[in-house]
């Protein structure tokens, strides 16, 4: 298997579970990406996130540019050795960042200028700034530049913005070096529409990349009109490249998303979960603030096996929390990753074995 | 050896290395207690405690009492099996933390009534009470009930408030059950005067304790004071008892006091610091968020074996601590409790080859 190759090996409907290898290793699809946004996944040590089975990890450009720099980290290293994680990483572009964090932002063909949200300090963004900047952390996969559309967004709106995503891909790609055996990946936009998705990939396609993914979804649409896109969005890409559901999500998401040809997923929701007090669990989400866990000797969940639900009751934790204690963060951080990343291997297994489909029609969680 | 015993097996000078068997375990003396306050060391898990060497902890009775409440605690399973941590764990009374943290408090001969600094709920704290608390708790180690005076104090004072802990350590001996194997260990007290301190101690001899602290130091004084106070009142106590100073301290204060006879130590210091972006070293403290630190590849200490030192450059610590990421606080908590886990083994080392008093000379930190 070539560097940078991604090969399916088992299929069931448009489910797929593969292998991509990365300059940093492989990394066993579908898969879920834990959120280190300013290259630490906030609460967790890199050897924890190995212990409990994650394979790569996602970081923000728009967060490291802004602090440390790039130039810092470049200088310590790059992203594995300034986090010590020898795994792969994939680094967002930016954009969508830029349009949610960011003060005072203006946008034109070249690019978009704005300002931090820490210290007001201006900054530009361009497709050419965001790859260089990329290359620079020396990031596993980099993402192209695009535009991100909030929900609901007119279908005029939504092309011109799809199509300048588009030109942003092509200048992604031409100013891309590949330098330490890094990916591209495309981001398909178009909104809610169908005819804008399929103009998108044909141009990513054109373009060609390393991997595909699907921006502009989970941007606060309903479950359904997400599925509604996805049920249709994948099919316009290559089946031999792999293809990110960029932000997403809740775990009933994922599976249906899986359900729908999507490979990897990055979302904040286990970690930032995790640190408000909120533990995953097989039918839901439980609040360990609730005082119905005060005297609970119970683990979260007697099924679960990771250092949390081996050592802590629900009754500790519930304490830990409310005294906004940073060991409560720690441990409902790591059980929440160690649900996601068990979910994911359980969902590999299942299309490995044939049975994903009957799995997913039940999972509500 | 029996449960509860102490053994001197080295002295060097008024400084001995000696063993402390409890219900949970031994334990190495000079020691330093990592404080856990609310049944938690900060940032740190128990298993991080143990690889750096952490013996035993401390817990503060005044905050578990407030949250979750004793009885939540010992309906858990007591401290260690709530905090998930198998070694000794002593607990305070009370007393300080009623006096610096509480509001509208009252004292009187019974007690102290005061509210919560949380939700300003009314609480009383008596020796009976506190003791009962303790062991309510399932302490290894008890506190007897004492009022800490501030300093400066007047002497008229400080021998009224030394005479009152005095008849408070007879009602703690009084009450203390011994039930889990507990020890229970009495405080002097009498400010910064010889004679005080010495009925102090008459008077807990004469009751009778498994150990012996010194409170009432460690309270603003400057260090020449607390040194002239610990150049006697160690003198006091039975030479086959451990000696604790409550409190202390920054790693000269500790290494100054096993110098004059002290046995056990507890502080907030080394956590603390680490969560304000602080780190130790062989020649003092040095503060992360400095930007000079931004593009050092140095360990915090090179010579330090520590998983920080080991992982991570100071460029990336200060950019952990200017983001206020939870990692920063765990990684610095875990390097200083390092430090002064090592300096305690170092100090036991060198009391136990007759070579403490010429390095506690040129010790400065």
């Amino acid at each position: 298997m070539n560097l940078n190759d991604f090969s399916v090996s088992h299929t069931e409907g448009k489910a797929r579970a593969g292998l991509l290898k990365t300059s940093r290793g492989y990394v066993e699809t579908p898969v879920f990406m834990p959120v280190g946004t300013a290259a630490t996944v906030k609460a967790m040590t890199p050897e924890s996130l190995k212990t409990i089975g994650s394979q790569i990890l996602l970081c923000n450009t728009y967060h490291l540019m802004i602090r440390p720099g790039e130039k810092v980290v470049n200088h310590l290293g790059g992203l594995n050795k300034f986090m010590n994680w020898s795994g792969p990483i994939l680094t967002d572009s930016g954009g969508f960042q830029v349009m949610s964090l960011s003060k005072l932002r203006q946008l034109d063909e070249n690019g978009v200028t704005f300002r931090s949200h820490i210290d007001g300090k201006k900054f530009l963004l361009s497709p050419e700034g965001s790859i260089r900047i990329q290359e620079t952390l020396q990031s596993t996969i980099i993402m192209s530049f695009d535009e991100c559309m909030p929900f609901p967004v007119e279908k005029k709106l939504a092309e011109k913005s799809m199509k300048l995503s588009s030109r942003w891909a092509e200048r992604s790609k031409v100013s891309f070096t590949g330098a330490n055996g890094s990916m591209l990946f495309g981001i398909q936009q178009g909104g809610m529409f169908k005819d804008l998705r399929e103009q998108s990939a044909l141009c990513l396609n054109n373009i060609g990349f390393d991997g595909y993914a699907i921006g502009g979804l989970a941007v606060g649409e309903p479950q359904e009109k997400m599925f509604g896109v996805l049920n249709y969005s994948t099919d316009f890409f290559p089946k031999d490249r792999p293809r990110y559901l960029m932000g997403v999500g809740k775990p009933s998401d994922i599976v249906g998303a899986v359900l729908r040809g999507i490979d990897m997923f990055d979302c904040v929701i286990p970690t930032r979960s995790g640190r408000n007090g909120q533990a995953f669990v097989q039918d839901g989400i439980i609040n360990l603030k609730n005082a119905k866990h005060k005297f609970d000797e119970k683990p979260i969940d007697k099924n679960c096996s990771c250092y949390c639900c081996s050592n802590y009751s629900r009754g500790y934790l519930s304490h830990l929390v409310r005294c906004n204690e940073i060991l409560g963060s720690m441990l409902l951080t790591l059980h929440n990753l160690y649900f996601y990343t068990n979910l994911m291997k359980k969902i590999r297994e299942l299309i490995q074995r044939g049975d994903f489909t009957a799995f997913a029609k039940n999972f509500a969680t």
